[in-house]
């Protein structure tokens, strides 16, 4: 029930072509580096840390097509792939952050199949912390429940079973009886796309609405529990995710309904503050085209921040791999 | 500077098609009742009041093309063409509301070219009442301003002028400094096709975000008022308008904005209550198709109101054409 966005086949990289969603399931085998590249930059894969692991696995194709080369001169093969790789999504920091943690491991195993073995590990950890995730966070879930989420945060935006998608996924595998409703997530569609694809798939059946519905529902449908996901977290509990999700929490403390964030702890920034988070404004052609026929007049002025910031006191709970915080949210425990 | 929707020229209904903005202005002359039924039904007219003048001129269509009849003759004609344009869009009070009117006067004067004549002074009356709520309303845009709105509630919602775009747009004619953010709408866009249009036609240089972005632009953008416009108000000030008036009235309150409402007196339903009124579900095509695209899997199921209700305790204060109402509202001046 559960896509498997990214695996390693003999030597080669299998993914799901997310281009082609909702319409077609297909899977595409990126077989060189360009082939990564490319998948990356025309967004085949997305998520960030599906993005992460995706870049992870590129420089493991590359050792492992120079099975002969070891040392300083597979160091310099790697190199040359992650400065590659790195220019494909220049905003995408957990690409960055995922290659080092493999670069720092190849310089001390600089060979072919440790480096190989190493990216195998690091994406089967994920699954591994997400699969905690959704065991803690599916607890929270009861009969009756009726669940609404934001964008989205399944499978597919990860190795597999996701972050808050992965706890709805798993309370519906673990028999409970609910409701899941969903927000298209405007402009780039994630839930009306991705989401409810990956829903049906598993065999659910969810409820899409459009993103201004959501405090109508709240009433008209009865909300009772709302699932995010996050792409930072600070240290007293703010939590950046996709754009919607703030004002998600507002209508949840108006109408008394719980607010949980579901992220793993790599997503906890504990040494920044509010202000040295910078809120990425993407470009108006994602807000006034739909394919290639424009829905705006092409000369208006569009603000389009792709993320927002949710202050702590609108936060019931915090989803880890590690468990569930409640406020006042103390994360000291998971200072490295 | 105002654009004007819609005009009787001779012996027909000038309308225009805005399905067809933002891309072309576009005239279209509705030539019989069918015609009139099919344009309020798939929102060449949209907008409260415009749908309502649209009744009105349908009617004095079905007059004009029965000169001939008189008397109960005429009124079993008029009868019939009422009950057709009745079912064309459920929530909109003004469009039953209006008809009632032009039916009152029909059974007092049931001569073909009295019912045209009054409705025709209909119509002027509903540009003559916006241009005193844009009078009263422009009075709350001070200098330094920057207002949001929902929806489209301009020129092309009414005859001409606009309620709370009208508001909007009358404090620009007045010379005031402010800025002005506009939300897309979702599903229909009525924000980024219609008032984005309209704003630029008038030379102001909009904004526009979309839905889920409102209470991230309320701290970020700095918005300091709220307008917008109403498609049923009821006794105790309840609001009915465009899906997602409700959460912006609710992230308005979080952030203490205040938040107006702009609607003619027409638009007051003091009779009915809550549970009286009927919030319009429209197909799930709005919601999964862009054009002839497919933007969710084809077999999700949609939930798709196209209102919401506001309670009073959000609103700051009704503008209408005979002043503005501030809390506890009390209408029952108005009572006929």
């Amino acid at each position: 029930m559960y896509l498997r966005s990214i695996d390693w086949v003999d030597g080669k990289i299998k993914i799901i072509d997310q281009t082609k969603l909702p319409n077609d399931l297909e899977y595409k085998y990126l077989e060189n580096l360009d082939d990564v590249v490319e998948a990356i930059k025309n967004m085949r894969v997305r998520g960030a840390p599906l993005i992460g692991i995706t870049a992870v696995l590129g420089l493991a194709l590359v050792a492992y097509q120079n099975m002969d080369r070891t040392g300083e001169d597979l160091l310099y093969v790697l190199k040359n792939a992650y400065e590659k790789l790195k220019k494909s999504r220049p905003t995408a920091v957990n690409l960055v952050n995922m290659m080092d943690v493999l670069m720092d491991y190849a310089r001390q195993n600089p060979l072919p199949n440790e480096v190989v073995s190493f990216a195998l590990k690091l994406m089967e950890q994920d699954v591994d912390t997400n699969r905690k995730m959704a065991e803690y966070g599916s607890e929270l879930i009861e009969d009756g429940d009726v669940v609404l989420t934001h964008c989205n945060t399944g499978s597919l935006a990860t190795v597999s079973i996701g972050t808050a998608l992965g706890v709805i996924l798993r309370a519906y595998e673990k028999g409970k009886e609910f409701k899941v409703v969903i927000t298209e997530t405007r402009p780039k569609l994630q839930g009306a796309r991705i989401t409810a694809f990956e829903l049906l798939y598993a065999g659910l059946k969810p409820t899409l609405i459009v993103d201004s519905a959501v405090s109508h529902v709240m009433k008209s449908l009865g909300i009772t529990k709302i699932f995010v996901g996050a792409d930072r977290i600070l240290r007293d509990g703010t939590t950046f995710n996709k754009i919607g999700t703030y004002q998600i929490a507002i209508a949840a403390r108006y109408h008394n309904i719980p607010f949980f964030v579901v992220a793993p702890t790599t997503t906890f920034d504990l040494t920044n503050d509010m202000e040295d988070v910078i809120i990425e404004n993407r470009g108006k052609e994602e807000v006034i085209k739909c394919g290639d026929k424009y829905i705006a007049p092409k000369d208006v002025n569009v603000y389009n921040p792709a993320f927002d910031a949710t202050p702590p006191e609108l936060i019931s709970g915090i989803v880890t791999e590690k468990g569930v915080y409640y406020p006042p949210f103390d994360f000291s425990g998971l200072k490295r």
